[in-house]
C-alpha cells in the first residue's frame, strides 16, 4: 500500500441506536483529530462474519489506495481470536481475524498480517465486549496516522479465510449456491457474471426455471421473479419491486445451476 | 448557481445495511477526494419516489449554495428513465429524471437540465442495477469539483415532475389530501400552513374532526390526534405520543378538508 | 472547557427516513461551514430521555475537549421547556433541558448553563415542531465556531437532571435496578463494574441466578444468560447470540442483587 490518504471506512453491525459506531469515531478523533471518517455499513446482519465480508468487499474497493477499512463484525469478541491489521496491494484492514477478509483476498493481495498487541495503541482499560472502541478503533487512528503494520505487534503468517465455495462445471452446467442477500431480498450467487456471454441461459433455484440474464426490471411484470448480472460481480436472483428471497423461499447454501440455452428452446413456451 | 462548494448530500432508499452507499462514498471520494460527504437520508421507503421528493425537499434548501445533492430513489433503473443533472437557483442536482424533483420545483428555478452520458463522468463498466455508484456518484464528485452541468451531456427542456395535488377552495372550505407520512406516522397534506390565520379552524380527515392547529402536544392526552402547522410548511395530522396513521387509518391520497369556525362554534360542545 | 475545537457530534432520535438529521446538517453547514460533524447515534428509542443520556454518555466523552455535543430526544418540543447550553469541563453540550445530562453530570463538572433564547443564533421562523432544525443546530454551529455560552441568553443555575437510582447496600448484598437495553437485549444495571473485585458473584434478576462476571461469550452455549462487567462501566446482564432482554422477560426499573459467593458455594451443584 502506499501512503496513508487519511480515510478511515468503518463497517460494522453496531446498528444507529446505541452510540457504539459514535464512541469509536471519538476514540478515533482524540487520536488523530485529520482522519476523515466514511461510514461503509452499521447494519450488517448481526455476527454474521460472511455478509460483514461482501459488504465490505462490494464498498471497499471503490475507495482512493491508501484508505484505512476498520471492521467489526465480531462474534469472537473476548475469546482468543485475534485482533489485526492486515497491509493489501492498496488499502489497510483493521479487523478481528475471523474470516473479514474473505472475499477481498479474491481481489487484492495480501501483504502482510500484523496482531494488534501493542498497549500504545489500545485504550487504557481494553473491556471484554468492545473490542470496536478499544483495540480497533485506536489502532485505525494509528494507521491513518502513518504508524506501519509492525508496529502494532507480532506477524502472523495469513488471515483467517471462510470458505468459499468456488462454482463447478459438469459438462455444459455451472453448479453453484445461494451466498447472501441485500436487505431487498436480493440474492447473490457465487457464480460469476463472466459465466454469462452472448445469447439466453436458464437459471435454476428452489424448483424454479428463470430464462435471462435480465437487463431491465421494467422487462418483467411486478413480483416476478428474474436473474441479472449483479453489481458485486455475481449473478443474483431478484423479483421486479418484490423481495425474491421471501418469495422463492430461498437460503443461504441453497444451489443455483445455469446452462446456456440452444438456440431452439431460447424462450420457454407457453403452455 | 454560484460556484460549487465542495459539499454533497446523498440520499437515498439503499439502507444501512448492504454498503450499498458506502460504495457511492468511495467512487465520490476517489474522483474528488475534498468532497465533503453530507447525508440527507438513507431510509426513505423503497423506491416511493414522491416520498423521495419530499424529503429531498425537507432538507436540501437548509444548505448553503453551491452544494451538490446527490439523489438516488430510481425504481427505473436500467430502464430508458434518463440520469441527469439540473441546476437551480442555488444548488445541482445529480439525480434520475423520475419526478425527484417534483417538490424542488416549487422552491427554486430550475435553470437547465443535462442527461448524464459522457462516459468520462461514469465509471469504466455501467452496471444495469446500480446507477448510484456507476453514473450518479461519479457526476455529483466531478459537479462538486466544478464541471458544468452542460459537459455531462445533451440539454434536455424539462425535468419530469409529478403532479402535485394543488388544494381547491369551495366556499370557506379548502380541500387537500394526506400526501406522505414521517416515520412517526405524521401526515402531512397538501393544505400550506399559510391557509391557516388568526382563530379556530377544524380539519376533517377520515371521519375525525380536529380542532386547532395545535401549538403543542402538551396540551393535548396521550395518545390524541391533533393537527398542526407542519415544519415542512404544510398542514400535518399527528397524534400525541402515538402513530396518527395506524389511529386514524390514513393512506396517501385521503381527502382533507379545513374551515374557519365561526366565534359560536370555536370549540366543540362536550356530549 | 477550552477552546472550541470546530466537531460537532449529532445524537437524536429521528432516524434515517425522513431527512430530519439532514436538514439539521445543513442548517449547520450554512452557519459554520467549517463544521466538522460526527453522528453519534439517530435511532435512540423515540422520546425516551434516559436512554438519549446513556447513548450520549457512552460516546460523547470518547471525543477530544472542546467537542460541541449536540443532542435531539425532544417529548417537550413546543411545551415549556427551556433548550439550553451547558459548559461541562471538556465539552459544550446543546440540547433541551430535560434531563439529557443525567448521565454526563456524573462524569463532567457542569460549569453554567445558559438558555437558548438570542435570535440571532435561531432560524428566521421557529416551527413549534422542529426545534432541532431551528434552535439546536444554528446554536450547535455558533458555539462550534467560537460564540461563548452567555451570548446564547441568560444564565440558569442548574440543568435539570433526573433520577438516576443509586444502588443501595444491605449487608453483603447489593441492590440495584435495570436502567436501559442495547439493541442487541443486553440490560445494563445501574450496578458500577467495581462493586466485583476478584472471586465469584452471584447476580440476582427476574428469578434466575447468574454466576460470574463472564469474561466470554464462547464460554457460554448460545443462548444461555450471563453478566459481565459493561463497556459503559456498570454490569450488564447478556446472552450468547441471544436477546437476554426478552429471553429473560426483563424490564426497566426491575431489581437486580449482586452477592459475593463464599469459598464454599463458588460453582452452583449440578442438582
Amino acid at each position: 500500500m502506499e501512503q496513508a490518504n487519511g480515510i478511515i471506512t468503518i463497517t460494522t453491525d453496531f446498528g444507529d441506536a446505541d452510540g457504539f459506531v459514535g464512541a469509536m469515531r471519538g476514540v478515533i478523533l482524540r487520536r488523530y483529530p485529520l482522519a476523515q471518517l466514511v461510514d461503509i455499513a452499521h447494519q450488517v446482519p448481526r455476527q454474521d462474519v460472511i455478509s460483514g465480508a461482501l459488504v465490505l468487499g462490494r464498498a471497499c474497493l471503490e475507495f482512493p489506495p491508501g484508505t484505512v477499512h476498520l471492521a467489526v463484525i465480531d462474534p469472537g469478541v473476548g475469546s482468543q481470536r485475534a485482533a489485526v491489521i492486515a497491509e493489501t496491494t492498496d488499502y489497510l484492514f483493521v479487523l478481528p481475524d475471523n474470516g473479514l477478509l474473505t472475499f477481498i483476498a479474491q481481489k487484492q493481495q495480501i501483504l502482510r498480517v500484523h496482531r494488534l498487541e501493542n498497549p500504545a495503541f489500545q485504550q487504557q482499560n481494553v473491556s471484554n465486549t468492545f473490542h470496536g472502541r478499544d483495540i480497533f478503533a485506536p489502532a485505525a487512528a494509528h494507521a491513518a496516522a502513518g504508524v506501519k503494520p509492525e508496529a502494532f505487534g507480532p506477524a502472523q503468517a495469513h488471515p483467517l479465510l471462510l470458505d468459499w465455495p468456488a462454482p463447478r462445471q459438469e459438462e455444459k452446467t455451472y453448479l453453484g449456491e445461494v451466498m447472501h442477500f441485500d436487505v431487498y431480498g436480493n440474492a447473490m450467487t457465487n457464480l460469476p457474471n463472466t459465466l454469462v456471454a452472448e445469447g439466453s441461459y436458464r437459471l435454476n433455484v428452489a424448483e424454479t426455471s428463470l430464462f435471462g440474464p435480465s437487463t431491465c426490471y421494467q422487462d418483467h411484470a411486478v413480483g416476478e421473479p428474474l436473474f441479472h448480472k449483479g453489481s458485486m460481480g455475481f449473478l443474483e436472483v431478484a423479483a421486479r419491486e418484490d423481495h425474491a428471497q421471501r418469495r422463492l423461499g430461498l437460503k443461504r447454501g441453497l444451489s443455483v445451476t445455469l446452462e446456456k440455452l440452444g438456440k431452439v428452446e431460447q424462450e420457454p413456451a407457453a403452455d
